[in-house]
């Protein structure tokens, strides 16, 4: 046990406890433009999604990814950007639905996506968290999330609001207002883990020397493992490696030897079963386990337990992420690294 | 320098030495088939292609992505299996064509995934290796690969022949026969490839104790990034990590440290310039190159260069992907493992 206490000054640290109430502010406001834009999808019988965007934000698409093929039951697809902006490909996009996504809103080959699209006849549509950016004024609607400034270089608020509208939008689209309505309990989940805070900070220092890890994960919360494995590497320098647990039986399950830290989100929900088989597989390898599920069957099988709220499967990865990020938080500490400083990066990278 | 000499009884060994035999196998039965489903796709107007595939085929897969993109200039994306097997989901695929990929021809998961499809109103097809499998009775269009049966774990002749065919279906989708073509050249540029392997031999004592690394590319070689990453995590115990080039400069760079080894992929072509900018970042945190490409200015600057021959750029991922294959199993071998007996892995691999 570590007695490092939690640091005042530390933005990502301030932000992941914003949460709440940015999920809360991003409920409340965006609402409107969503339904907007869900009516226009169905009116005008859109059949194809393909979502562009970069690092966090495309974690956030993959979310999105299947969302609008399990709730909207649409074809969906993340595009990559060089396609266009490498390779000029003329596709047709009519009957497409391209949404970007970028906090900033200043991410230019993301953006150069969008205005492709437009003019190939897609609806366009912009997810940032930046009124008044560039991505803005190169399409058609534009939804915001609420998370106020993001200052740490990792994303964080701005990640889970953005989940939060991909929800939403899915599920009015889907014109599934019992899906929609579960995310009003989204803000009191994520309080639920927060209070996770001082258990993961206990556990930090065993993770001193890691170097590197897996984690694991499979449909919708893939992209809470990916997004998790992106956190240790922007904050810890730990070499990160996500798979869905499927492809993951298919090759890398043998760089698993005794002891290697595989961290496991498995909430209950369609893919619990699936995951579990994979959760076997390790174990027979000696792996050490850390596990994030609400299923004690899971927690039992773990060497470390965090414990996710009784969720439905469509929400359990806004409150998964949030354990990832305290995670990335307290281990960076631990390595005497600053989370809030991480080498090499800027807030707004650009690439083309 | 290592002494170590060529195992003479590998598999993995002599299978990388009959690719260009493999592909011309390939290139000369499989044309027929292909030509036909070409043929279908263009008279039936098919707008969009889903992959689906797991493993080393979903690499395959990925290169189909950028070919059926910039070739063909149809909409692709990959399938994650979880969506229908997992989720249910409904799509309506009419207008689109489904391509299953699975060497042995029994991934069970893709074989659902096929059904499903046919059953929406898509047209089908399967690229495998294994004729009279079971993917061949679900789908409408078998596309066999020529490269006799694959013993070794890893599979190195099973995808890079995968990849010929993929590139025969985009050009003939889209009736580039110049481009088509370009593919009758490739068993001379993998034999040109396969001369490197001494030299590989060579330098493989350097990576005995690596534990981790980069593999980086972007576009038509993001393939090749992700297999040969997956090579070494199945026969080196290396821990992956491959990333787009692009999507690297937004997070993972901050894990590459003075000496970091980053193995990067950049021939000529349309993305040669947008991994240069990369290759600059890399220098700059101090990392080591290890350079695959065809352009004198990417050779110089890395630690250790090895040239690719002169080819097209859609070409290019079948003679570097042998690079990837070479490295692996060298590295391997100084690392005392037998590539052929990967730990914790069968020949085929089933996922629901």
């Amino acid at each position: 046990m570590s007695d490092l206490t939690p640091p005042p000054g530390s933005r990502m640290r301030a932000e992941i406890h914003e949460q709440p109430a940015a999920v809360q502010a991003t409920l409340e406001t965006a609402t409107p433009a969503i339904r907007d834009l869900a009516g226009r999808l169905r009116r005008e019988g859109v059949e194809y999604v393909l979502i562009v965007a970069r690092g966090t934000s495309d974690n956030a698409a993959l979310y999105g990814l299947y969302m609008f093929g399990a709730v909207t039951m649409k074809l969906a697809a993340t595009a990559a950007p060089s396609l266009l902006t490498c390779y000029d490909t003329q596709l047709d996009l009519r009957k497409t639905f391209v949404l970007g996504v970028s906090q900033s809103g200043k991410a230019t080959d993301v953006i150069e996506v969008l205005h492709a699209g437009r003019e190939r006849g897609a609806i366009t549509g912009a997810l940032t968290n930046t009124d008044d950016s560039p991505i803005c004024s190169a399409v058609q609607h534009v939804l915001l999330t609420h998370a106020h400034e993001e200052r740490a270089i990792a994303a964080t608020k701005t990640y889970t609001t953005a989940l939060v509208v991909m929800h939403q939008l899915a599920a009015l689209w889907a014109g599934r207002s019992d899906i929609a309505d579960q995310a009003q309990r989204v803000p009191a989940w994520i309080e639920e883990v927060l209070r996770l805070e001082p258990d993961i900070l206990d556990h930090a220092e065993r993770f001193r020397f890691m170097e590197t890890c897996h984690w694991l994960a499979r449909g919708l919360n893939f992209c809470t493992a990916k997004e998790a494995a992106l956190k240790m590497a922007e904050c810890c320098y730990v070499v990160p490696s996500s798979f869905s647990s499927a492809d993951f039986m298919h090759g890398p399950i043998a760089t698993t030897d005794f002891g290697f830290p595989c961290f496991i989100v498995n909430p209950t929900g369609r893919a619990y079963h699936s995951v579990g088989v994979v959760v076997g597989a390790v174990e027979a390898h000696g792996a050490e386990i850390i596990m994030l599920s609400n299923a004690d069957e899971m927690l039992q099988r773990a060497r470390i337990a965090l414990r996710l709220p009784a969720m439905p499967e469509e929400c359990s990865p806004m409150a998964a992420a949030v354990v990832g990020q305290l995670l990335a938080l307290y281990i960076a500490l631990e390595k005497g690294l600053d989370p809030d400083q991480p080498r090499g990066l800027r807030k707004v990278t650009q690439t083309l």
